[in-house]
């Protein structure tokens, strides 16, 4: 996807959220703005969100001399999540189409998302999702899809959503390869977030070999790439990972919360949206 | 009141906005944002945000050549104000309190704010302001000094707005002198506009001298801060009248809603409360 012009005033809230997370005084907060400033004033709208939200991130990391500013709110996400853990899987299992509602509570946990600002309490979170409208075309379609391939390669996003990620792998019959960030940017899940969840126990833990938000194919590793070409199905959670790999084609699910007005309408879904959506074939007019 | 940092991305917003409402394509868009980006960077935090805004909305109408982008909206807005001016003049002479549902009607006017974003239905926002909490405190001050001055001055903010402070004008025992805007800016009333909404029947309409939001007194005609100086009462509407008078004196009385959280947090309120607040006296340590 495209970036639009509605996402620079976001991109400009993400650097000064970021930039106070890091505990900078508003001298400080002023200069990542002014950097942040000239830094959108140079950048072409064909660039997707990823790609300028990296380069805001960037910045500020680089400004402020800290690597990781969504630290706490990862370790406290990843806390929350676990603590419901025991409720969620007990919907699972209780569930007449495990399926659906495991993909219902791995697209419910996609509100944990520091870019796209506070996330709604995290239970009334997971009733929403179970009872907001979801696309039975495209259940069908994963559904079908997921029977006739020997492993899946699903895409992370967020620290935290990942206990919500870990129990749609428990509900799927085959292995499944589960790829993090290599450094941390926002806050994605990192191979530290994804273990202190569990996520070693269910997956084999992959590195993307990039720290840069959603999946940009051109700065992953070598080796992560040849393991994107050879899946058979991908799992892409977030919004980020669909801005980056929505004209991918088909072998591609996404699953995501349409937080953001841009990417809703961008869906052709109401904001707020629980979205389970293929991937269109390459060159499939949109 | 100074800019705050966070008020960046609503400049952006701003400019976007009012360069789409006057039918801009995308690249004049992309122009249009580039430069208020760089416009943003040359700025000082001491600066008012009616100071910035102003900047912002100017250089929209250059690029645009167009002197008015908010007309349209300006005109459906009184219309549809006009169109609730009976059941809202019947609210006030069936009303206990005259005074005090006349007040909370003004507040109730100003959700009608094309700078903030799009406003509610309005009957449900004048249900809403009958109900909210209204310092009963500032109310009796207002109430005292009003009965102790032969006029007032009174700031409007936007058209369609303009109809609710008719009601308070009504209300009032004393002449009123109704300043306005000299020329288009945002969607704040002009002569034209308070013409429209019938508000020369009931006071004297006073061009401001000035077409920049709020009220900044160095750019006002030297006739009206003659006026100014003069008044026993100043009733100021709006976020943008408390943004660039908060600073003048117990005379000043504001009557706004707090729909923007920067100024919400100066002001120490929940967002969208409303408010009637009395200018502190100066130097008054905040």
């Amino acid at each position: 996807m495209r970036t639009y012009l509605d996402c620079y005033p976001c991109f400009l809230r993400q650097g000064l959220d970021a930039a106070r997370r890091l505990g900078a005084d508003e001298p400080q907060q002023k200069r990542v703005l002014d950097e942040v400033l000239e830094l959108l004033g140079r950048q072409q709208l064909r660039s997707s969100p990823p790609q300028i939200g990296d380069e805001v991130h960037r910045l500020v990391r680089r400004l402020l001399g800290d690597g990781d500013p969504y630290r706490e709110y990862k370790n406290s996400a990843t806390r929350a999540a676990l603590a419901l853990y025991p409720r969620l899987r007990a919907l699972v299992v209780q569930a007449k189409d495990r399926l659906e509602t495991a993909v219902r509570l791995a697209i419910a946990g996609n509100i944990i998302d520091a870019g796209t600002g506070p996330a709604g309490e995290l239970w009334a979170e997971v009733q929403r999702a179970l009872d907001l409208p979801l696309s039975s075309e495209a259940l069908a379609e994963l559904r079908g899809s997921l029977t006739a391939v020997r492993s899946v390669l699903y895409l992370a996003d967020n620290a935290g959503e990942t206990v919500f990620d870990r129990l749609l792998i428990e509900s799927l019959q085959v292995p499944v390869g589960y790829a993090v960030k290599a450094g941390p940017v926002l806050n994605d899940a990192t191979a530290a977030d994804a273990r202190a969840a569990g996520l070693h126990r269910v997956a084999r833990l992959l590195g993307t070999g990039s720290d840069s938000p959603g999946t940009m194919l051109e700065r992953c590793s070598p080796r992560f790439r040849a393991i994107y070409r050879k899946a058979e199905l991908v799992i892409a959670k977030g919004q980020a990972n669909y801005e980056t790999l929505s004209a991918e084609g088909p072998r591609l699910f996404f699953l995501l919360q349409a937080k953001c007005p841009v990417i809703a309408r961008d869906l052709g879904v109401p904001a707020g949206s629980l979205v389970l959506r293929r991937g269109e074939p390459r060159g499939a007019p949109r």
